[in-house]
C-alpha cells in the first residue's frame, strides 16, 4: 500500500526538522532574505553562495542546489552552470526556477542554457514561465492565461518528459507533472502573491523537501502543499500582505502533523 | 475646474490598483526586497532586471523606470543609462532617486551623468542629495540643514529648471517642484526614518503612479500623500521600527478613498 | 574603580543614540535590508557602498567599517581590502565577520587574506568559523562542536594573540577574549538561531558600538549583552521566527536603561 498525501508531507517535514538540510542557493537578489527566512523557519539549513570559485564545493556539500535566474547576469548564470554540473556528478537534487522566462529573451534562452546543460529534478514556475521554455519563440509570451489550464498541462508536460524533471506549475491550483503523471495541489491563499519571494521560496523550500525524500514527485507535492498549507493559515490572521509574511514565517515553523492531515489537499488528475 | 488634491491620489491609486502597472527598478541592493513589497501593496507589478543584456528589453515594456544608485557600481550605472535611455524612447517615466549623491565624489558624479544621459521625470532625494546635484563642488556636503528650507527649495527650482524634472525632496514636510511651481506635502511620519528603505520605496511608488498618472507633478504629489498617509496610519499602529514595516504595507494595501479624502495634506506654495 | 557592564552597555547605547554613527557596511547579500535596520533601531547611521572606486572615501567618513564575506565574490573582497586600508589610515575601526569560513576554501582563504592586510578591531563568528582562523587545513572544518567551549576558547585565544584582534564567538553563551583576558556573555535567545542574519546583524551592531567607545573589549561585550538582552525581549513576544524579527527591532529600539541594569549578563572568566 503506498502512503496518502498527508504521512509522504509529514515525513518529509519531519525529516527537514531532524536533518537540518543545507540547501545552497544561487537565488535572485529580491528573495535572498526572505528564501533564507523561510528555510531556517522550516528547519533547513540555507546557505548562499555565488562566486565561481566556491560553488562546485558548496553545491557538492549541500543535500539540495536551488537555480533562481530572478536577477541574472552573465556571471551569475557561469556560476549556475557550474553548480549545477558539481551538484549533478554529486548527485544531489537541482531546483531550477526560472523566473521571467518570457519576459525577456536573456531570461528564456538562460534558462534553457541551464536545462541543456545541467539535469534539473525540478523546475518550478508560473504558467507563462513554463509556457516560454517549451515555445521559446514567444507566441504565449506574457500571457498566462492564454492556454488556459489545458494549455498549462500540455506545456508543462511536454517540458517534462523533453527534460526528465518534474515540472510545478503555481497557481489557483497548482499542477505537477512526472511525464504521464499529474497532481493538483489545491492548498494556498491569494494574499500569497501580493508578498514578494513567495513562489521563490516555494522553490526553496521543494530543494529542502527534495534533499529529504527520494522521490521528486512526492517531495515536490509535499513541498507545495505544506507552503500552501501555512500561507492559508499565516491569511487567516493577517489583514494584508505587511502582517502575512511574519505570520507565514511563523506558519512553517509550527505547522503541526495534525494540521497537515487535516488540510493538504492534493488530488491526482486523471 | 481642476481635480483637488484628494481627488488625484484617490484617482491615482485606484488606476494602479486596476491596471497592475510593471515598474522596472535597477535600484540598490538594500531595498530590492522592500521596495518589490511596496509596489506589490500598492497594487502594482515589480520588476527588478539590471543585466545589460536585458535592461533596455525590460524598461521598453514596463510602465515606468526607477534608477535608484543607493549601491552602485560601475556596471550597474552602465545599465541604468541603458535602461534608461530605452525607456527615454519608449516613452516611459523615468524616476531617479540619487541616494548618497554628497557622500562621495562617485554617486555625485553619476548621478549628473545619468542626469545628462537621461531625460529623468522626476528626481527623488533628501535635502543633502539635491544640494549635492546643483553644488557638486560640495559646499554644503552632507549638511542636510546648511541651507534651510528656503535653500533646499532654491536648489530644488534650480534643479528642476536646469533638468526639466520635477524634483522631490523629502523631509519633515515634503517639497515638490517643477519650474516656478511648488507644493508642500505634509503627511508622513518620522518613524518613518528609522526603516530603511523608505525613501527609496517612497521613489518606486512614484514610478507606479506616474505609470498611470500623465502629469507628473499630479502623480509625485498624490504619490508622496498616500505614502505618507499609510505611514501615518502605521505609525500610529506600532510600537517601534520593526512592527512599523509590516504594518506600513498593510496601510498601503488597505489605504480607503474615504481616508485619503480625509487625510491628504498638501498645499500650494504662494 | 571600574564600570560595571552594565553601566558600560548604557553608557555605549546611550552614546550611539545620541551620536548616530554613521557605520559603512560591505556585507553580504542576504542580510544588507536587515543589519541595516538593526542598525537604524539602534540609533545609528547605516550605510552601504562596495564599489571600489568609492569604499575608501566612505570608510575614511565613517564611524566604523564593518566586513562581511557571506556572499564574498572577488570584487567585493577587493572593495573589502580597499575599505579596511583606508579605516586603519583614518583609525576607525573594524568589524570582521568571516561567514562560512571554514565551509569553502576561497572563504577561509579570503578571510585570512584580510586578516593580513586590515588590522581589524573585532572579529566576531560562531565557532567552526573561528576554528578554521586558527586550523586553515580544516580538521575542525563544519564541526562547530568538535574541540567544546574549551577548544573554542583555545581558538579564540590563539586568534586574538595572532592578529591582536577581540575576538567574539557566537554561542550559546557568547565568548568574548582579547588576549589573555576572556568575558562570557550569556544573553541571548535560540529562536536568534532560526531568523537569518542575526549573527551578521550582531557584527553590524558591534561596529556601532566600536564607534562610540574606545575599548574594543567593552565594546564588544556592552554589544553582545545589548544585542541578546533585545532578543530575549522580543523571544518572550513571539511564537516563532517570523513575529520575533519585528520584535527584536522594536526591542531594541526601545531597550531601557532599567532593562539593562536587571538584564545584562556578562562574567569574566578566570
Amino acid at each position: 500500500m503506498i502512503s496518502s498525501w498527508p504521512e509522504i508531507a509529514i515525513e518529509c517535514l519531519r525529516a527537514v526538522r531532524r536533518e537540518h538540510p543545507l540547501v545552497h542557493n544561487i537565488t535572485n537578489l529580491v528573495v535572498m532574505n526572505s528564501s533564507a527566512n523561510i528555510l531556517l523557519a522550516l528547519g533547513a539549513s540555507p546557505v548562499m553562495a555565488h562566486a565561481q570559485a566556491e560553488v562546485e564545493e558548496m553545491a557538492a556539500a549541500a543535500g539540495a542546489l536551488v537555480l533562481n535566474i530572478g536577477t541574472l547576469d552573465r556571471s551569475w548564470i557561469a556560476a549556475m552552470i557550474l553548480a549545477g554540473e558539481a551538484a549533478n556528478r554529486a548527485g544531489r537534487p537541482v531546483v531550477l526556477d526560472p523566473v521571467g522566462a518570457g519576459a525577456t529573451k536573456l531570461r528564456t534562452a538562460e534558462a534553457l542554457n541551464i536545462l541543456r546543460r545541467v539535469r534539473v529534478t525540478l523546475i518550478r514556475g508560473n504558467p507563462s514561465e513554463i509556457n516560454a521554455l517549451v515555445d521559446p519563440a514567444g507566441k504565449t509570451r506574457g500571457v498566462e492565461s492564454s492556454r488556459g489550464p489545458d494549455g498549462v498541462r500540455e506545456a508543462a508536460r511536454a517540458l517534462s518528459e523533453k527534460t526528465g524533471s518534474v515540472v510545478g506549475v503555481s497557481g489557483e491550483r497548482d499542477l505537477i507533472v512526472r511525464g504521464e503523471k499529474s497532481i493538483r495541489v489545491a492548498n494556498g491563499s491569494p494574499l500569497m502573491t501580493r508578498v514578494t519571494g513567495t513562489g521563490c521560496g516555494l522553490s526553496a523550500a521543494a530543494g529542502a523537501f527534495l534533499a529529504v525524500r527520494k522521490d521528486p514527485l512526492e517531495a515536490a507535492g509535499a513541498a507545495f502543499a505544506c507552503y500552501g498549507l501555512a500561507g492559508e493559515k499565516a491569511a487567516a490572521s493577517s489583514v494584508g500582505p505587511g502582517s502575512f509574511e511574519p505570520a507565514f514565517l511563523d506558519a512553517l515553523y509550527l505547522l503541526s502533523e495534525d494540521e497537515i492531515r487535516a488540510g493538504v489537499r492534493i488530488e491526482s488528475e486523471p
